[in-house]
């Protein structure tokens, strides 16, 4: 067992928090995470208000005992009508990302609800603490999809955000087995969020090919493009060498627009369009080569931390 | 005290190693780090081949106890001749850099040197075991100077590196505490090189207002530039947002390298030209608050590592 402030706010069993992913994680993935003890997040950013709502009711139906949340980006055209559902829905945790999320906190903390923030700086976590949320999400480069413009990496990220904060840090971005989680935990983390090693699950909603391609990924597969626009870590197929031809010649904003078009994710992640769509995924796609179920996941994380966190005294004299 | 692979191969106390850069690790910082017994290496990038034997010979004189070798960039112009040197003075200890280690290899092992080679992705760590290395270090995205092209992160690199080869690993890029030491650790490495936390030390060749520039560096403050032609971490000056100005224009390998011209990072790192130089360090820059003593560094480094190490069990049930 690893008790740590996360576990104790969010009232979870571990320490891991699924991270809320466009088309990838639905109620079926958040139940499926939250019935194993860790915190299960449906990711609003790709569903339109009914479709959040409906989302919420079944994972309500479900009865099941875990705890599960929203993912809510700040940005998205429908965060005020999605704020306002999981409101009326009870939701009882909230992450945002994707801007600031001080106009939603009081709404959230008035009504008990537990929300935590994912940022990409230690200076965004001290703004994120000032604002009140009850933890703060840091997420490094390596993470997939939309990415913070800095490019600070997990490695430099978590122990500057624990010495600038108070509340407790969720390390994110390039974890994907048990031994990532107890560097995060080595370095000052109170949990971790997870997102790839949870796309590529039987619960996940990605589509066929695409969790196959994500199995196929060498370490090197994925690449940050998009810096100009808002950036986006994606696995490399011909749209993306479109976008990087553009890039390279110096393309402007306009001429980026147009090549990503519309629905680019949805063709990708979602209908499985290997070849135009826009695959968003972590650097740790190159670590995975199966499918389980994503409540093994989580059990699977959580033994391998405990195990290495045990043995750690007896690693000093070991020839690691 | 921790015991491992990389301890028991190059006969150090600590498994840290500090990285050989350019300009900034002579033959002062080395002996400092080696005495403090880490392994301290002599950046041989930025120097001549005269130069380079005057530093062996003056760390020689000094006749210390622990352990100093060579960093030797194979693509430089006089990698082959300081390499006769290495030879002919009898150095027992050469990390070799950018560039494929294999010619060198079998040259150095028969004179019973132990070899490590840095590199930038599990792939060509296997490339390096099968060429004969001792061992071998992956360097994340994190790291200062140059940089791999695939833009792994510590966080990816390491754990993949790990079950990619059979040799040791030491970690490289955003370490700079005894807190990413344990996490390096945690993630099954057997060893870290640590670059820009020596850079800001007493004994570092660093100009004096480059080492103040490191101190007063926010996390955020370097940023990977020249990705098309050989990518390099700096802090972010004047001649940053020049370069940075042609690239978002889409500007060609031609007036990129104009606008690097030449000696550019002596002009910086070395005669503290913080204007117009180019000061190559790490995102961990972001993290230096002050300026010991090399070998406090170490001590502090392998004390506080050594204390994570030993209460990380009793962390599984502390509210962190």
């Amino acid at each position: 067992m690893i008790a740590t402030r996360v576990t104790e706010i969010f009232g979870i069993r571990y320490p891991i928090v699924q991270g809320g992913m466009i088309w990838v994680s639905g109620w079926r993935l958040a139940a499926a995470v939250a019935k194993a003890g860790a915190l299960g997040l449906i990711g609003a950013g790709s569903m339109t208000p009914d479709l959040l709502r409906e989302h919420i009711r079944k994972i309500k139906k479900e009865g099941i005992e875990g705890v599960w949340g929203v993912n809510l980006p700040i940005f998205f055209q429908y965060a005020e009508e999605m704020a306002q559902i999981v409101l009326e829905e009870k939701v009882r945790v909230v992450f945002t990302s994707g801007g600031s999320p001080r106009k939603y906190i009081s709404r959230f903390k008035e009504r008990g609800i537990k929300v935590a923030h994912v940022t990409a700086t230690p200076e965004l976590a001290v703004k994120c603490e000032e604002a009140g949320v009850d933890a703060v999400v840091v997420e490094g480069f390596e993470a997939g999809g939309h990415n913070g413009r800095d490019e600070l990496t997990t490695m430099v990220l978590v122990p500057q955000s624990v010495d600038a904060v108070k509340i407790p840090v969720i390390a994110a971005g390039g974890i994907f087995d048990g031994r990532g989680m107890a560097a995060a935990l080595a370095m000052g983390a109170s949990g971790v969020q997870i997102g790839t090693r949870f796309a590529a699950t039987r619960e996940s909603s990605a589509h066929e090919n695409f969790k196959r391609m994500m199995l196929e990924a060498s370490p090197t597969d994925t690449f940050l493009i998009l810096r100009k626009l808002i950036p986006a870590r994606v696995i490399k197929n011909a749209w993306y060498e479109r976008v990087v031809e553009a890039e390279k010649r110096g393309a402007g904003e306009e001429e980026l627009l147009r090549i990503i078009g519309e629905k680019r994710t949805k063709m990708g992640m979602f209908d499985g369009d290997l070849v135009e769509g826009e695959l968003q995924i972590g650097q740790a796609a190159g670590a995975i080569r199966d499918l389980p179920a994503a409540g093994e996941v989580v059990n699977a994380i959580a033994r391998d931390c405990e195990q290495i966190m045990a043995e750690m005294p007896g690693r000093l004299l070991r020839n690691q």
